[in-house]
């Protein structure tokens, strides 16, 4: 019997879950007409994702240019040696929330995986949450 | 003197070599008026990025709806504790090549990150390619 690996569907609230315990992810959003991915830093808050950039940023210009703006936000944590791991992707509408109190607290915890200011605060609110978990079956 | 993470920007043509040390990456696309990602396998082959799918999968109706697809494909590689590594981003336009002999050839040598059968090739052909190294400066 041979071992495979195997696609497992995780529940939303759970892919959540996992994207909270990841540290950055990526945004996928149109700018200038064509698809674009950023990576970012990101804390899961009550539902919603919080991610953090500067003002100047493809991204933050995009989100600055258009009230609900639709995105991609995905995350994994896949082990290269085993490629085990998990893929969680979300579907949102993202808008400015540097005037929100929370998130504004909560970009403070926020270490930029580049040592520049982080300015401008944007939260993703789910439209759609999907998972996949790679085991181990036969 | 305080030790930083400085980014360094990646020239194109050794961008896409970084790129094709990697397994796998992402590509963002628009699916049904949506910006939507998936993470691929991938090989690098004579300036193109071949990508391996399945003939059901989301990305592969894309490119069969729309010749010429523009996307944005990225992959890093980033030290979870030091947070130094790299990123690579290209855009391009995408298409089926599962005809193409040299590219179904480098498709035998992928393997998915999921045990199916991946009865489809893609090539992006890069219109832009960028990347960054965060090394440590002072």
């Amino acid at each position: 019997m041979e071992t495979k690996r195997v696609p497992v569907k995780i529940e939303p609230k759970l892919a959540l879950g996992l994207l909270g315990r990841a540290e950055f992810g990526r945004v996928a959003f149109v700018f200038n007409g064509s698809p674009t991915i950023r990576p970012l830093n990101h804390v899961v808050d009550d539902g919603r994702i919080i991610v953090f950039t500067r003002h100047t940023s493809a991204f933050a210009q995009a989100v600055m240019g258009e009230a609900g703006l639709r995105v991609a936000y995905q995350a994994d944590e896949i082990d290269p040696h085993s490629r085990l791991g998990w893929s969680v992707l979300v579907s949102g509408t993202a808008a400015n929330a540097s005037d929100d109190r929370r998130a504004e607290q909560l970009g403070k915890k926020v270490q930029s995986w580049i040592d520049r200011p982080l300015d401008t605060v944007i939260a993703i609110d789910p439209l759609e949450v999907s998972g996949l978990r790679l085991t181990i079956g036969s």
